[in-house]
C-alpha cells in the first residue's frame, strides 16, 4: 500500500503548499482521494498516470477538497481519455460538473459516472476482488465523508516445494488454497497448514478530513493500519477548532489512541501556521505513532 | 499601463506552464482578465495584492480561462474582504458561481456582482472618469468575447509656470484645463496653447483570446497600442487552427499588419511545442513588433 500526499493544506493553495488530495495505491488501484485546485499540476509533478485514476473519492464540497476537480475532469478530456471514470462524492457534484460541460459545450470522450452519496450511516462505494471502500460519516459544517479503504483477505498460497513433494494433482491446488486438508491417493491426510503459506495480513487506510472531534467515528476505524485525521488547529485554538467544525493536533492524536490504530497521518494543517513540526509535537504526548503529511511526500506500508 | 502575464498556454496548467490570466494595471485600476485554474498562485507569486482587483473579465467559458474563478472567489472571502467584486463574463458564469457557493454553504462577506454578456455586438462593460472598456465579439467554439481596455482623454494640464507669470487667478483654472484662451484685466488674449500642457496620449489594449482569423474584429482594434492575440497554433498547423477556431501566429501577426496596431503580443500556445520563440519568428515574418506573454513576464507601456 502507497501513499502519496498531493496537498495537505487547510483553505487556499499558495505557492508552496496546496490543498487536499491524495493518491493512494492499494492492489495496484489507483485512487485519488479529494482533489482540491491544482490537482492536475500536483498529479504531473509528482509523475503519477492519469490513465490509472478510473475512482475519484470527494469528501465534502468545500473548495479546498474538490476545486480541481472539473480541470481534471477536463485534462481527461483533452488526453483522449476512454476509460470510464467513477467520482464519489456528495450529492450535487454532478450538477456542478455537469453545469460546467454543459457551458463550455464540452463533452467527456469516456463514460463518467457519479456515485452521489447523502446516507448518514456508513455505506459500501466501492468493491471488487481485492478492495472494498466504505464511508465514514464526519461531522462538519457540511456533508462530509471520510472514507476506509480495505484489502480483502486473499486466498492462502500454494507451498509450491511441499506440493509438489507430494506429486499433488493441479486440481486440488484451488482446494488448498481455500484451506482445505487433502487426502493422498495412499490415504494420508496431508495438513492445509503444510500445504499453504499464509496470505498476506489486509491493511486498512482511514481517510477522516474535515471533521470536528468525533467519538462515533471509532468503531468504523478500530485497529486500522494507517488513520489518516486532520489536525487544522493546535490545541491553542481549540476553541476555533470547535467553532469551525475542525480538530486539533492533540484530539486527532486522541481518536487514533482511542481507536488503537497502528500509525496517525496529521495533516489538513492551517496556513496561520509557519512550521508543521509542532502538530507532531503536539500529537507526541497522546499517541506515540505520527507521522506529518507533506506535499509531495510518499508512505509505503 | 502595465501588464502582467500570470498565464498564457492553452488547454491544461502544467508544472512550469499555466492558463490563461492576466493583470491589466491602467490608470491604477487592477483589473483581472480570465482566471485559469491556478491563477490565485500566480497572483501570489507575483506578488499582486488580492484587495486592489475589485473587476475580473471572463473571456469564454473554457475551463483554461475560467476554472479557477471559484478558488479566487472563496480566497477572497477566507480573507475576510468586504469591498464589492465584479465579474463580467457570458451568460452562465453567475450559475456555475452561485451553484457552488450553495452546495458549500459559504456565503461571500462581500457583494458579487454579476455582469453577465449575451450581446453579439461591442458593448461597454465598464466605465469611469479615466477608463472606459468594451467587448469585442469574437468567433470562437462557443460565445467569446476580448476585451478593449481604454484610457479617456484627459484634462489638459496647466503649465504653472507660465500660470505664474500672468497672475492668473485660480478661479479660471479649470477653465484653462478645458482648453480655454484667457483675457487679463489689460485686455490681453492668453492662448491656451501658452497656458496649458498637452494631457498624456491615451492608451489602449486589446486582449483577443480565444478566436479563430477574424477580420471583422479590425475596425474594433484599429490603431490601439498593444493587441494581445492567441496564437495557439502554428502555420504548420493552420488546419487544426481552423478547424479548433484558433489562430496561427501568422494570422495573429496579419491581424495586427491589418489592423495598424502598434505593438502585438502573442499568447496561448499550444502545450504541443517545446519552444515559444519559434511563434515569434513566424510572426515577424507579417508585422514588426512582436513580443512574446511568458508567465510571470511583465510589460510596461
Amino acid at each position: 500500500m502507497n501513499l502519496t500526499i498531493l496537498g495537505c493544506y487547510a483553505a487556499t493553495p499558495r505557492t508552496f503548499t496546496n490543498s487536499t488530495a491524495q493518491i493512494l495505491d492499494i492492489k495496484n488501484r489507483l485512487f485519488l482521494i479529494d482533489c482540491g485546485e491544482g490537482t492536475q499540476v500536483q498529479l504531473r509533478k509528482n509523475k503519477i498516470k492519469f490513465s490509472k485514476i478510473n475512482h475519484i473519492f470527494i469528501s465534502h464540497l468545500h473548495g479546498d477538497h474538490f476545486f480541481g476537480l472539473i480541470g481534471l475532469i477536463s485534462t481527461f478530456m483533452l488526453l483522449g481519455r476512454n476509460t470510464d471514470l467513477h467520482v464519489h462524492g456528495p450529492k450535487g457534484i454532478k450538477e456542478i460538473i455537469k453545469l460546467q460541460l454543459k457551458l463550455s459545450n464540452s463533452w467527456p470522450t469516456f463514460n463518467l459516472h457519479f456515485n452521489e452519496l447523502e446516507a448518514k450511516e456508513s455505506v459500501v462505494v466501492y468493491e471488487d476482488e481485492k478492495v472494498i471502500v466504505r464511508t465514514i460519516p464526519l461531522k462538519h459544517r457540511i456533508y462530509t465523508n471520510g472514507f476506509l479503504f480495505e484489502e480483502k483477505v486473499e486466498a492462502r498460497k500454494l507451498n509450491s516445494q511441499v506440493v509438489a513433494s507430494y506429486n499433488i494433482d493441479k486440481c486440488y491446488f484451488q482446494n488448498i488454497k481455500n484451506g482445505k486438508d487433502i487426502t493422498l491417493d495412499d490415504g494420508r491426510v496431508i495438513s492445509n497448514g503444510e500445504l499453504s503459506l499464509d496470505p498476506p495480513v489486509p491493511m486498512r487506510y482511514a481517510f477522516c478530513s474535515d471533521t470536528v472531534y468525533n467519538e462515533a467515528i471509532i468503531p468504523l476505524i478500530k485497529d486500522v493500519d494507517i488513520l489518516y485525521h486532520e489536525s487544522t488547529f493546535l490545541d491553542s485554538e481549540e476553541a476555533l477548532a470547535s467553532k469551525t467544525m475542525h480538530s486539533t493536533a492533540k484530539q486527532a492524536a486522541t481518536i487514533a489512541l482511542k481507536a488503537g490504530v497502528k500509525q496517525l497521518i496529521l495533516g489538513h494543517y492551517s496556513t496561520r501556521y509557519d512550521k508543521i513540526e509542532i502538530f507532531k509535537e503536539e500529537a507526541l504526548t497522546v499517541f506515540p505513532n505520527i507521522l506529518l503529511a507533506e506535499d509531495g511526500r510518499n508512505f509505503s506500508f
